[in-house]
C-alpha cells in the first residue's frame, strides 16, 4: 500500500505514493485537519480545489458530537461529511489527556469525562480500533500514551511501554480490509526509549509509522532532533507521519529528515484571525499597512483567492468582522500548504530538495 | 435600458430586462445584500453560481468603512470586491435613521454622527450622488427620508416633500454615464401621500421607481396593500423596486403587483442562525428532529448544498460552532431565492404566474 518512487541523495527526503480504497496519496504530503468532520471554514469541494489528497480527521471529537450511532447511519464518516477522498484518523489519546476531564489511564484503557457534557466514558484500544472502523477511516491510529514536556525518564517509560502494549493489543483486533493502521512511535526526548519504542513496534509490523510526542512544549530545535533520529529508527518502505508539527520550515526540516506525512491546524486556525502564509512570510492582515495595498496576498500565489481579492479588501473584511475574510484567508493557507508541498515534491524529483528548501527559508521570514 | 418584455394577463406581473454597463439583469430579480461589500458569508463565484445577476451594497456602511479613498483607489466598488456584475447602492438614508447617532435632519441633508467611531459626518443628497459615483454603482438611489410606523400625516408629508425635493437635487447632480437613478416613492401608510410622490417623481423622471418606507413596522397586509398601491401608480415602461421587504410570500405578492426588483436581507441572516428555507417551509436546523435527517435541506434543490450535505450533517455542524454550517445554509438560501425567481419568471413567460403563486404558497409553510 506504500510504494517508494524516489530517495534523495543528498538528504533523507523522498517521495511516495500511499494508495487506499478512498484514493491515492502522493507523498511528502500535507493533511488539512478536519477536526470534527470539516476542515474549519472550508467545504470539501474547496478543499479539492486546493489538491488535498488526504485530511485528517478526529476520533475524539466525533465520538462525542455527533457520536458514532449517526455516522454509522450515514455510511461512515466519508458520507457523512462528503468527502469523497481519503481520510486519517488520529486515536483521540492526544485529545484525551488535553482536553477531557479527570481522566484515569489503566493498562486496559483510558476512563475520562467529556469535556462537552461531563458524561463519563471509558475507551480501551480495542474500542478505539473498532470506532475507527465505524467511521470507515483509511488510515488509522491505535490509541497511545503522549506525555507533555518536560518529562522524567521514568514517566515517558511508562506511557512508551503502554504505547506499545496498546499497539499490541490494537493490531490484534484490526481487520484490514484496505485500511492501514500506523504504530505511534513515543519515548519523549529520550533516545534510548524512542529507539526501543521503534524497534518493538517494527517487530509487531504496521503499515506505517508516526512520531508522536513532538511539538509538546518543547523547544524546536529538540523537535527537530527527536523527528531526525525516530525517522531514521523506521523501515524504509513504510510511510513516516509526524504528528501535529507543521509550519512550514518544520515540514521542510521533517521531510529533510525523512517524513512523509504531516498535519497541523495553524493554516486554518491562523486564517480564521486573518495571519496569511505567503512565500516572504506571515502577514498579519489588520495590520494598517494593508490598508490601501491593492496587491494580493502572496505575489508567488496563483489560488482563488490570490487572483481576485486584494489586501486592502481581505484588511476590510477582518476590519468589519465579515465572515468572507476568515474563508479567504483559510483558504489561500490551506492551498499555500498544498502548494509547498507540490513544489517539494517536484524538487525531490528533481534532486534539487537541498535547494529548494534553503532558496524558500531564505525568503520567508518566520 | 428597461425593456419591459412581458405582461402577464391575470395580474400585474411582468418580465423586464435592465441593461447596465456591468450586464444584464432578468426582472423580476431578487438581489442579495452585501452591506458591506461582500454578501455575509458567500464568496462572489458562489454568487455566480447560485446565479445572482445583481447585488445591493451600502453606502452608508462603505462611507464609513473601508471609505471612499480606498474604495476610490481600488478603482471602484466591483473592482474592490471582485464581483463583475451590476451593484445596486442604496442611499444610505435607511442605516442613517437606523444605526446612526444624533442624526439632525434639514432641507440641507443629514448631519450624524457614525456608529463606528462617534465621528460627526454631514451629508447632503448631492454627496450621496456623488459617493455612489465614486463607488462605481450600476443603480443608484438618491437621499430620502424613511419613517416609521406608526406615523402621522403631517409627519410623513414633510418626510414626503423633502424626498420629493432631495431626489430633484439628486438628478440635477447625476451624470448618467450609462448609470440608471431611481426616484423613491415614500409618504407611508398614506394613499394621498403617496400618489403625490410617485406623481411628482415621475414629472421629475428617473430611470425607475423604488418603493420605499415598507417593512417598517407595519402589519403585513398593510405593507402589501401599500406596495399594490405604490406599484400601480407607477410608469409601465420602468422598473420598480420594492425596498427591503423579501420573504419568499412576500415576493410573490409584489410580482403580483408588479415589483421588477426586491432585496432582502433574510437569506443570510437566517443562514448564519441555521434557518433554511424549503420548498415547504423555513426549517430550524439546530432542531432534534434533524439529528439523524439524512436528507437534504430541500428534496426539490439542486445546488451544491443539497447534492451533497445532509440535514443531519449541517445540523452537526450548528451544534459544533462549524463555520461551514452557516456558509452551507447562506448558500443555499441565496440559491433557493434565485431558484425561486427563476420559477417566477418561467411562470411568468408561459402565462400561469397565478396557478404558480397558489402552488407555491401551499406547499410552503410560512
Amino acid at each position: 500500500m506504500f510504494e517508494l518512487t524516489y530517495q534523495d541523495k543528498q538528504t533523507q527526503a523522498r517521495l511516495g505514493k500511499i494508495t487506499t480504497s478512498h484514493g491515492v496519496i502522493h507523498t511528502p504530503c500535507f493533511m488539512p485537519v478536519g477536526t470534527q468532520a470539516t476542515v474549519k471554514a472550508l467545504s470539501p469541494r474547496e478543499l479539492d480545489e486546493c489538491g488535498a489528497e488526504i485530511i485528517l480527521a478526529n476520533t475524539y471529537h466525533l465520538f462525542l458530537r455527533p457520536g458514532m450511532e449517526v455516522i454509522k447511519k450515514a455510511g461512515g464518516l466519508h458520507n457523512f461529511m462528503s468527502w469523497k477522498k481519503p481520510i486519517l484518523t488520529d486515536s483521540g489519546g492526544y485529545q484525551i489527556f488535553s482536553l477531557a476531564l479527570l481522566r484515569k489511564i489503566s493498562d486496559q484503557g483510558v476512563e475520562f469525562q467529556s469535556h462537552i457534557d461531563g458524561f463519563k466514558h471509558l475507551l480501551t484500544p480495542e474500542d478505539v480500533i473498532e470506532i475507527q472502523g465505524d467511521l470507515d477511516s483509511d488510515i488509522l491510529m491505535p490509541l497511545d500514551e503522549c506525555v507533555k514536556y518536560p518529562c522524567s525518564k521514568d514517566t515517558a517509560e511508562v506511557a512508551m511501554r503502554r504505547t506499545i502494549d496498546w499497539a499490541k493489543r490494537s493490531k490484534a483486533v484490526f481487520k484490514g480490509n484496505g485500511k492501514l493502521l500506523f504504530g505511534i512511535v513515543q519515548g519523549s526526548t529520550y533516545e534510548e526509549l524512542r529507539k526501543a519504542c521503534a524497534r518493538e513496534l517494527v517487530d509487531i509490523g504496521f503499515d506505517g509509522y508516526a512520531i508522536g510526542g513532538v511539538s509538546v512544549g518543547e523547544p524546536k530545535n529538540l523537535s527537530y532532533n527527536i523527528t531526525k533520529a525516530s525517522a531514521s529508527l523506521l523501515p524504509q518502505d513504510k510511510p513516516r507521519y509526524l504528528m501535529g508539527m507543521g509550519l512550514p520550515q518544520d515540514i521542510l526540516e521533517g521531510v529533510e529528515a525523512g517524513v512523509d506525512m504531516f498535519d497541523c491546524i495553524v493554516p486554518t486556525r491562523y486564517g480564521r484571525t486573518g495571519a496569511a502564509f505567503t512565500s516572504g512570510g506571515k502577514i498579519v492582515i489588520r495590520n494598517s499597512p494593508y490598508i490601501e495595498d491593492f496587491s494580493s496576498l502572496d505575489a508567488e500565489c496563483s489560488c482563488y483567492v490570490c487572483r481576485n481579492f486584494s489586501r486592502a479588501y481581505i484588511r476590510h473584511l477582518f476590519n468589519t468582522s465579515e465572515i468572507l475574510g476568515l474563508m479567504l484567508v483559510s483558504f489561500h493557507n490551506i492551498y499555500f500548504y498544498l502548494e509547498l508541498m507540490r513544489k517539494v515534491r517536484e524538487a525531490i524529483a528533481e534532486g534539487s530538495f537541498s535547494q529548494f528548501k534553503k532558496d524558500f527559508l531564505n525568503n520567508y521570514k518566520a
